[in-house]
């Protein structure tokens, strides 16, 4: 089969390579209809995730076609179409019993699964891909939904989701601050309408990026280049701040930003995958009853998305920017690695 | 009247000063009936604390007896023997309606309210106090209970359970670890029984403490300057860490202590008062999924342990070490200061 696969920092290509097989019992073997590129695969090419080693296929978001099913399967069949979650989980160990699959202590040859795909075990950027844990780590594709549409809902949509606003306890009338309009931060900005904010603010370098960003729920944009970034996000609060900052580009300035725009018991909820460690400012935090949370997601709600979806009030669409054949990866990459001038989002390669 | 008086960094001395007067009509005095020294007035007496200026009063703690009410008292009455809140509140603004009376938008000359007490107005540590918002800043003391012991509930009981407790989300069958068994945290080890955990790891530099800690309900104890400090404490968890670790003391030592415990998906709440920044490590920290919070006390619960005291669940008596008449207040700071020989906790004094 053909399928994307990292060759070491800065090195990858479209290669044959053989087709996976079933290897434990509660494994599926699946046909990908749909994927996509994340920019945590960017991350993995330019060398940043050492645990990534050459070899692997990359990818953690996909929908596909069982085509094999392990022996210990019984609720998963053969033509059954699946999202694939980029977190597997066991189903069985203790964090999984809470929700917390992204802590799932299973064992895959690996210390712990969570997010595996692309990283520890050959991705779902390739004709075929073996899903692990597979009774607990796909959800039934919905007949309404297209396979693209359902690839949103793989990673970014319940990372967004859970990490961004649930973590952040948003709740109704608050004023949110989303830092970082990418396709992550953009789906906070989606699911954090559902939980009945005054404001959804999205800010961002790029004036561009703010200004899409309102095609997806921000009720305002704030420009971050801009000098009075902080007093034009304050103005829309009561001067104190906003209830919830999410953080969602991964790099010490927008964290700080975050903390520099949270009102007193505020929440600052971290999405963003970041490369280094930031200054704490433990003597001025302290009294200020501020809750910082963060994490991998669990995707433990993507089944509540699948029935937003549903009902139209989350609408997948509108993150897809670009479209492919799966055959056409390189390409995808291309355009997608380029985003800043392709103004790309999601790239759903098809099969 | 008599008083300790902050006399600039170093300095402080048990003075003649003039008796406090009603200012607003929603003052009251209060006659000081007992009353004690926190860690904080030592901060203060270092010079940590800027914004106390030469001739303050010190203390935030307190019980006594109102002599005088304002004119818009209604609910109190001269005579009444009441609890002082180390937190004033206004009870009228945004934060005093959701019950963050730490950071109430009132105006008492200050920008907002919070903790004023021997900060930005004078104190408790004298012969008579003004109290600002007296109808939402005191607590009845109840009949069954003496001075001496309501002196524990201004602060250090509600500290240790709103911000390290509450907040830390301590729920039953939880391994927690108190960082730091002094008064604060020997209050964070009392309350978190109430929220039946299945260990209370008290955690000091000093062994005596440790072993101390047992009388205020922890289950276990770890000498922190043993060498596998960690590993005793990883033994008492499955080996993945505890669910709540709880900063006690306000040092970058203590608070990286709680980032190495603390299980994937945990809390960290830093109760510690801190006087300098720390190094965050973002990039490890960011895929843990751990929660961490911090703030200053909002004595929102006070009547809830005023309840759980009441039931004997938790013994105020026991944060007691050292009882001094008010005048002689000097030998009470000294017996304070040090501590470390003393073994002093509170340290209480009457009138």
């Amino acid at each position: 089969m053909k399928a994307l696969v990292y060759h070491g920092p800065g090195n990858k290509s479209w290669d044959d390579v053989p087709e996976p097989r079933i290897q434990a019992p509660t494994d599926v073997i699946v046909k990908i209809d749909a994927t996509t590129i994340c920019g945590t695969d960017l991350h993995i090419l330019k060398g940043d995730v050492p645990a990534v080693t050459p070899g692997r296929i990359l990818g953690h978001e996909g929908v596909g076609t069982i085509t094999e099913v392990g022996a210990a399967v019984t609720t998963l069949s053969v033509g059954d179409q699946v999202i694939i979650s980029c977190i597997s989980a066991c189903g069985k160990c203790a964090y999984c019993k809470q929700g917390v699959f992204s802590h799932c202590l299973g064992d895959e040859g690996t210390s712990g699964i969570g997010w595996i795909f692309g990283h520890l075990i050959d991705g779902t950027q390739a004709e075929y891909v073996r899903v692990p844990y597979a009774e607990t780590s796909v959800y039934r594709l919905p007949d309404t939904m297209r396979p693209e549409q359902g690839v949103v809902l793989s990673d970014i949509l319940p990372t967004g989701h859970e990490i961004g606003v649930r973590y952040g306890a948003v709740k109704p009338g608050d004023v949110v601050a989303v830092i970082g309009a990418g396709p992550v931060g953009l789906a906070a900005i989606a699911t954090a309408g559902l939980y009945g904010p005054s404001r959804v603010i999205a800010v961002d370098v790029d004036a561009g990026r703010v200004e899409q960003a309102r095609r997806f729920g921000a009720t305002d944009g704030v420009v971050s280049s801009d000098d009075d970034w902080r007093e034009q996000i304050l103005a829309m609060t009561d001067g104190l701040g906003v209830d919830v900052a999410i953080e969602a580009v991964g790099v010490p300035q927008t964290w700080n930003m975050c903390l520099d725009i949270v009102r007193p018991a505020g929440h600052v909820a971290n999405v963003g995958v970041h490369g280094t460690g930031v200054d704490l400012p433990l003597q001025d935090l302290w009294i200020t009853n501020v809750t910082m949370t963060m994490g991998l997601v669990n995707t433990d709600t993507l089944g509540t998305l699948l029935k937003m979806v549903a009902q139209r009030k989350i609408d997948p669409d509108v993150f897809i920017s670009h479209r492919f054949a799966l055959h056409d990866m390189m390409d995808a990459y291309d355009v997608f690695e380029r985003a800043a001038e392709t103004k790309a989002l999601k790239v759903v390669l098809t099969a």
